[in-house]
Parts: structure tokens; C-alpha cells; sequence
């Protein structure tokens, strides 16, 4: 029996570098031979234990002044377009929950590559239901019924569930990448992760 | 009139990913016809000023955690020996002023070399006058001799304005990189940083 090898790919719809994470890892995981187990979560429960109440690169400013000129260049450098949106971090929650649903179904990689792209390179407010249903609806999904959905009570705990899941990961950051046990964080660690997946490398 | 292309090679001894950017750095320079500047300066009084009296990854358990097992298969990747220091992070005060004198002599770059990998493969006491002299004597040079002259008044500000020159540059980690007042940070961005000063990317 040949394990089809994984990688799961964690990341939180607010974060700077998942933009650029997000847009590459199907084409590079598929090329690879890897499967992409796409992992929504919320990265501010986590900074919260930390004892942040907000992103790091608003808390450390000379970090945040970096990120944002680095991005820039991370992006130009990919052909990838970017307009540094003018709320930071934006409420990700309902685009978190969505995206489960996606998961379910089948669509998550397409939706996700939607909302990173409303949020970094149109600087469109993702934490907005109308924004989301409108994003559904331009990649041919139902809108309203999805948002029904992602606003169930059924919905709610598993968001939260997952969220702890990556803490337990020891994931304090995205984008994160988890192979068999083994973290990667950032998105300079895709190719690593990949290639951990493919050569079943073992932990330790 | 063409002028060399420089990199500032911007690191503190006490820096683990600055151990992998140090091995490196020269041979990628050279190989691309660019020239390192060597930047010593204390990441400390940095981290104090963003409220930190430790290092973050002492701060963050989850990031110190990830950060000595990504650094472990960073430096197997590298092929580079590692030991995790028993001590972290030891003082680089000392080493940072022998550095300042080796920028001044010439010998700096096979000096810091040797500091890292008696910190980060031997486990060895970089905060040591006694280690550190044994290692300036073990590349053939005169360890009391400079031992004085880095403990001399007319070098102590020296460091200190070093230090306060990262932080005008928007330095909050190391290692860094500066090409041209173009800010890179992280192990990860050096070779981003040389392909700048090669092609003589203007700032923006």
C-alpha cells in the first residue's frame, strides 16, 4: 500500500504571507505529486495567548514597516498583485467558517485564492458577508445558502476545534505547513514541506 | 565610473539563523561579483526597546520550540555541523568589539565564522574572554593583543553606535541585510539581497 503524501496547509484569510502561500501551493504541491489538505484556522486566539491583542506588525512597528515593503517586493518578484489593504488585520472569521464548508465540498482552493486575492490585491473587506457571497458567487457557487451555512451553529465549533488542533501543532504563525507531525512556518518553507512529504521523511 | 556592488551583512553573535547566513555569505558574494560589508551590533537594546528582555524565542515557546528544529534541518540541509547551545542566548558584547576591530584589520569575516561554530556546533562559551582568544589564536592571530584593544574606551561607543545606526535602518532582527538603504531580513533573504546590489534595484 503507496500513502498518497500530504501536506496539510494551514492559514488565517487576515495573513500577509498566506496571500503569497496560497497562490502557489496547488500548482507546486500537484507538481510534486503531493495532496493539499487545506486548513483553515484563526490566528487570533493564538496571539491572544501570547498576550497579543493585535497582529504583531501592528504591535512591533519597525517589524510591520518590513512586512509591508517585503511583501511588496514578494509579490513583485512572483508576478502577483498587491495593494496593501487599508484595514489590517481584517476580521477573518466568517471567511474562516466559509471556507470549512469548502472543504466539505470540494471548493475551498478556489474560494480561498478568491478572498486572499479580494483582501491583498483589491483591497476589498473580506470580513464583509456581502463581499464573500459575491466572491461564492463569481466562482459559480450559491452565496446565500453557503453563508447559511457557515453561519450554523453546527459550523461554529468546528472552526474553534480546528483552531485548537493548531495550537496542539505547536502552530503559531501562517502560513504554517504540517507533514505528518512535522511544522514548517512561512511560506519560504513550502518547497521543504513538500519535498519532507514526498520523501516520507520521518520526524526524527 | 562603476562602483562595487555591496551587501551589509548586519548580524549578532548570539543569533541562530545568523550561524547560517555566516557560513554562507562570502561564497555567495563572491560568486556573484558583489562585496559583503560586515555589520556587527547588539540585537539587546533593540529587543529592550520593544519590550522584550530576552530573546522572542525565549519569550514564545511555541517559536523557540519551532525555531531549534527548523534550524536543526536547516543546518543538515546546509550540511553544516549543529549542537544546541546549553545557553541561549549568550552575551555577544565581547564578540561583537573583537568583530569591530577584525572590520578594522581585515580578518573579520574568518573570525565571525569561527565565533558561530563555536556557539552553535561546539556549544562552546562565545561569552568567554578566554574562548574567545583561544579562537582568535586558532586563525593565527594575536588573541590578548585584541582582547585589549576590544575592551578599549575608544571601541565601546564604536559598537554602541553601530547598534543605534541598525536601528535608524529599521533593523529589528537578525540576520539582516542592506543593500543600498533596501532592508532584508532573515537567512532566508540573502541571496534576494545580492541579486539587489547586482542589478541596482533602486529602492522603489
Amino acid at each position: 500500500v503507496t500513502a498518497v503524501p500530504i501536506v496539510e496547509y494551514w492559514f488565517d484569510f487576515a495573513s500577509t504571507y498566506s496571500y503569497l502561500a496560497t497562490a502557489r501551493i496547488e500548482a507546486a504541491a500537484r507538481a510534486a505529486g503531493v495532496v493539499v489538505e487545506w486548513k483553515p484556522f484563526l490566528l487570533g486566539p493564538i496571539f491572544q495567548r501570547q498576550g497579543w491583542n493585535d497582529s504583531p506588525f501592528n504591535l512591533y512597528p519597525a517589524k510591520g514597516k518590513y512586512m509591508w515593503r517585503d511583501l511588496e517586493r514578494s509579490c513583485a518578484r512572483s508576478s502577483l498583485p498587491f495593494r496593501r489593504p487599508s484595514v489590517f488585520p481584517r476580521n477573518s472569521v466568517r471567511a474562516a467558517r466559509m471556507a470549512m464548508v469548502g472543504v466539505d465540498d470540494g471548493w475551498v482552493a478556489l474560494f480561498t485564492q478568491a478572498v486572499f486575492h479580494a483582501n491583498f490585491a483589491e483591497d476589498r473587506d473580506i470580513a464583509s458577508a456581502e463581499v464573500l457571497v459575491a466572491l461564492l458567487e463569481g466562482i459559480g457557487l450559491s452565496g446565500r445558502e453557503i453563508l447559511a451555512r457557515a453561519e450554523s451553529p453546527e459550523l461554529k465549533p468546528r472552526l474553534r476545534q480546528q483552531t485548537e488542533r493548531a495550537e496542539m501543532l505547536g502552530i503559531f504563525g501562517a502560513p504554517s505547513f504540517v507533514v505528518a507531525g512535522e511544522l514548517f512556518w512561512g511560506n519560504e518553507r513550502l518547497d521543504q514541506a513538500i519535498e519532507w512529504a514526498r520523501s516520507g521523511a520521518s520526524p526524527r
